[in-house]
């Protein structure tokens, strides 16, 4: 499998609002896209940090996965997601190696990608994204 | 402050030996570089993926914070490490604008660079690294 860079870090905060003070005014980075995911309730916040984007992940509803992951594990790091060629290619490929897939299929992510998660029980305990621009690939 | 990329992500594993089929028979990558960093207690094994590197962290000992993060959050990602121009200047910035130092001074890390961590109580959760090539900036 060919993994040409990270495309983004999802990072999961209580409040977006809350954090870009310290997203911007300290790192110095700028929200470029402040966007609702609805089927995932979240919402999320862009920034870019040389080719590699940070995704801020705000829950919209309690029973979203980031306000589940926020009780558990606090505030942080969520998942890292992979660019790749081919998505999927690769999600046949990593599903033949053994990885358990949590989406069969590439489907509509943020910022226009296609996107597919592997389950972290298979990735070494990192929730691992696979995304690709949406005219990639053979579709 | 100027960050230049993310430099790389901080993972913690239970185990580096196996890690390795996951990183390098499904992801592809390649590990070039394993390094005990002994007064961190940890041992480090280096990927390239783009130009951010991932950084496995296996704790050589019961009391490293590797240890300690795993008990309490399982495996997973343990810290974001921005590259910027110069560390000594950085940490001066982020001290300024109320961000906690957990290292008041540049320190050796692994892979040669000189490095200090922030205080995820300050960093909106994320424990958060600044690194710099030993020969940059002022110093």
């Amino acid at each position: 499998m060919e993994i040409t860079h990270i495309e983004h870090l999802g990072i999961a905060v209580k409040s977006i609002e809350a954090s870009l003070p310290y997203y911007e005014g300290v790192l110095g980075l700028k929200c470029y896209n402040i966007e609702v995911v609805a089927d995932q309730k979240v919402k999320t916040a862009f920034f870019m940090v040389g080719k590699t984007k940070i995704e801020l992940l705000e829950a919209t509803s309690e029973d979203s996965a980031i306000a589940k992951f926020i009780e558990k594990k606090g505030e942080g790091v969520h998942h890292i997601a992979f660019a790749v060629p081919d998505l999927a290619a690769a999600l046949s490929y990593v599903e033949d190696k053994g990885v358990q897939l949590i989406d069969k299929a590439p489907r509509a992510g943020a910022e226009g990608l296609n996107i597919a998660f592997l389950h972290p029980k298979t990735t070494c305990g990192v929730l691992t994204e696979l995304c690709a621009a949406k005219d990639a690939g053979k579709a």
